[in-house]
């Protein structure tokens, strides 16, 4: 079983951008790297196979929803989840802790744990910093996450330092107890901090020396201005020790990825992409296009010219169009292997400029000619998904 | 473009069975088969190439459907079904009557042909045997059949006659129609006369002397009694002529299959395969099974051991039970590649059995083990479908 690694081939002379290798048991990761999402062991619409066609090269599950569904140690006496959802390579998975607060219910947090109703069917359960530790154990990925407190947007102060204090002594347990469990995972800290300078900082230094070989920026993206979730990493980044992979948990859009890889960030990983796509949410290097819209209704070229996906190899933009209107299951197969492999080309890319040392023109570049999502846009998906959101992430 | 031809390989000497080849512009079809149904121009769920995984050689897409959305004739600027939606291999379209009756709404019926209001949009159209021809030859299949009128069950005898009278003259005005459209394709004529023995027979014999190069059997699998619909083509399969191949149109499950080919029928189309996999219902020898149930969730090994399916061949049942039950879309294509796999596993050793000449051993076995759906389950099924149905079919 080879050991968990970090090397760091190139660093940009002018912004935080590296690009690096991680070794992990089931694999090699070069960063940064996207992860698409794979919340309940299945990466919406898409198989194994295809996944490691659009060239993912980890994935992330989640570990509150595997825990209420079908369970940890089911999962476990399948072998764990790289065989129990037949994918041979890297898994991370998250603690739980995030969705504890978006999705259960009724959360009643002690210095011991916290204990929420399921969103599913309403049973309660408790998490304790040792309790994931035992979880992620039967889940079996490569890389686990520690219980955190995540604080929503907008947060009091005294509220986010609260959360940040009582966080960082369940970490310290979290690394005390996994170490009853399998030495071949690796456990990643998370930086919490909510949007606060100060605490983001001491978080970071905090966190940032303790033994775990990987950190996770958390308590970002949780519904924010863009611009204080990049302000906050301008406070972190610097902090962090330069040898351990950095973590961008929940991010994001491809406008967000070019730019959190030149705040020093190595991995990634979102649900937009995946989900944006069901909705008909397609990328293309000026934006995001509604492959809904009647204006492709007529088209026989590709989503878009030059793609190298899958998709847009063998079927033209009309006929994605055409099963986005029938409501045929084939649409969101097409669509999300469209914009997951343009998100990992988008790493490839992004990994080329910084070995390079052209990231910072990449990255110009890239936002010159991309028009992100608006914030109306956003907050519009946003309430949208809210209300599906009980049933499923 | 090679000819369409039908090559007879071999007939069972104790029954109608046989097996044969037929060579169409996109390939070839060893008979007995069955043909998954793309209904939009996608077999729901599942990709061409999975499609060619398994074993299809031909599928089926819907007139009625296709001409109401996206249109024949933007199928057509897009260079035909095929091309559309990338499948290279042989296609059949049906006529489009048999959706008229059962989905069109306010449905206006002359000598000359039928007006029906559009069950997305309640836009009128009017069919003739001319336009059906016109559409097809947009949509652009290796196999197409005329307009008919397919009787519902249960129906008068003199209904079911005055059916078949102006059935028989849209048939040959077709024929004549056709000869303005492309040669490539084939025409079939449709057998009707509802449940009435001397129909069937008196239709067999008009429509099989008609220069048709196979023929479709309609109006059956309407929601008669099994036994019925057997009994039907006791009636039809002497009077037609040896050297035309013979579709069972609408027909079936697994069982029909194995029927229907002692019967003397080559090829069978229906959605039931792909749609009870959709709802959990996944084939076995043993007959059908639930994967929804319980019981699944700790199953290790494949849905059935000894499948060589893609799904059988990499997920445990407990896996695929998890995705149905956590509604993964993963889960809709899983159970379908199952579904027609053993589908086109049974076509496989049909033609093996027929050319062994131990067709009647094989059928016989196979019903011995294979417990079919009982008739409430199948009640049950067809009113929870047709609440759907006005959506989509």
């Amino acid at each position: 079983m080879p050991p968990f690694t970090f090397t760091i081939e190139a660093e940009c002379h002018n912004t935080w951008a590296r690009t690096g290798t991680i070794q992990t048991p089931h694999g090699t990761i070069q960063t940064p790297i996207f992860m698409p999402v794979g919340t309940q062991a299945s990466v919406k619409s898409v198989s194994p196979e295809e996944l490691r066609g659009v060239g993912a090269e980890i994935i992330l599950a989640n570990t509150y929803h595997l825990m209420l569904r079908p369970g940890s140690s089911l999962i476990a006496s399948f072998g764990g989840l790289h065989s129990f959802m037949h994918w041979d390579g890297p898994i991370l998975t998250d603690s739980g802790g995030f969705q504890v607060w978006s999705l259960g219910h009724l959360r009643k947090l002690n210095e011991d744990g916290v204990t929420f109703k399921s969103h599913l069917d309403g049973s309660l359960h408790t998490l304790t910093p040792e309790r994931v530790m035992e979880i992620e154990a039967e889940l079996g990925a490569d890389i686990i996450l520690p219980l955190d407190i995540c604080a929503p947007y907008p947060y009091s102060a005294a509220a986010a330092r609260s959360a940040m204090e009582n966080t960082h002594p369940w970490e310290e347990r979290a690394l005390r107890a996994k170490e009853r469990h399998r030495p071949e995972q690796t456990l990643f800290g998370i930086v919490q901090g909510a949007f606060e300078p100060d605490l983001r900082r001491e978080s970071a230094r905090t966190v940032g020396v303790l033994p775990f070989q990987g950190l996770s920026i958390g308590g970002l993206s949780v519904g924010e201005p863009k611009a204080i979730m990049w302000e906050m990493l301008k406070h972190v980044t610097p902090e962090l020790p330069r040898y351990k992979p950095r973590h961008l948990l929940g991010v994001g859009s491809p406008e967000d990825f070019v730019i959190g890889a030149g705040l020093g960030m190595d991995m990634f990983d979102c649900v937009l992409p995946t989900r944006v796509a069901r909705h008909g949410g397609l990328f293309t290097r000026y934006g995001r296009v509604n492959i809904r819209s009647a204006h492709f209704r007529t088209v026989q070229g590709p989503i878009e010219e030059g793609c190298d996906c899958y998709t847009c190899q063998h079927y033209s933009a009309g006929y994605v169009h055409h099963l986005l209107r029938a409501e045929e299951q084939l649409y969101s197969r097409l669509g999300t292997i469209h914009n997951i492999r343009f998100m990992l080309r988008l790493a490839e890319e992004l990994r080329a400029a910084i070995l390079a040392n052209t990231y910072p023109a990449f990255r110009d570049e890239f936002l010159a000619r991309y028009i992100p999502a608006s914030e109306e846009t956003r907050e519009t998906q946003r309430e949208k998904w809210k209300s599906a959101r009980t049933r499923q992430s």
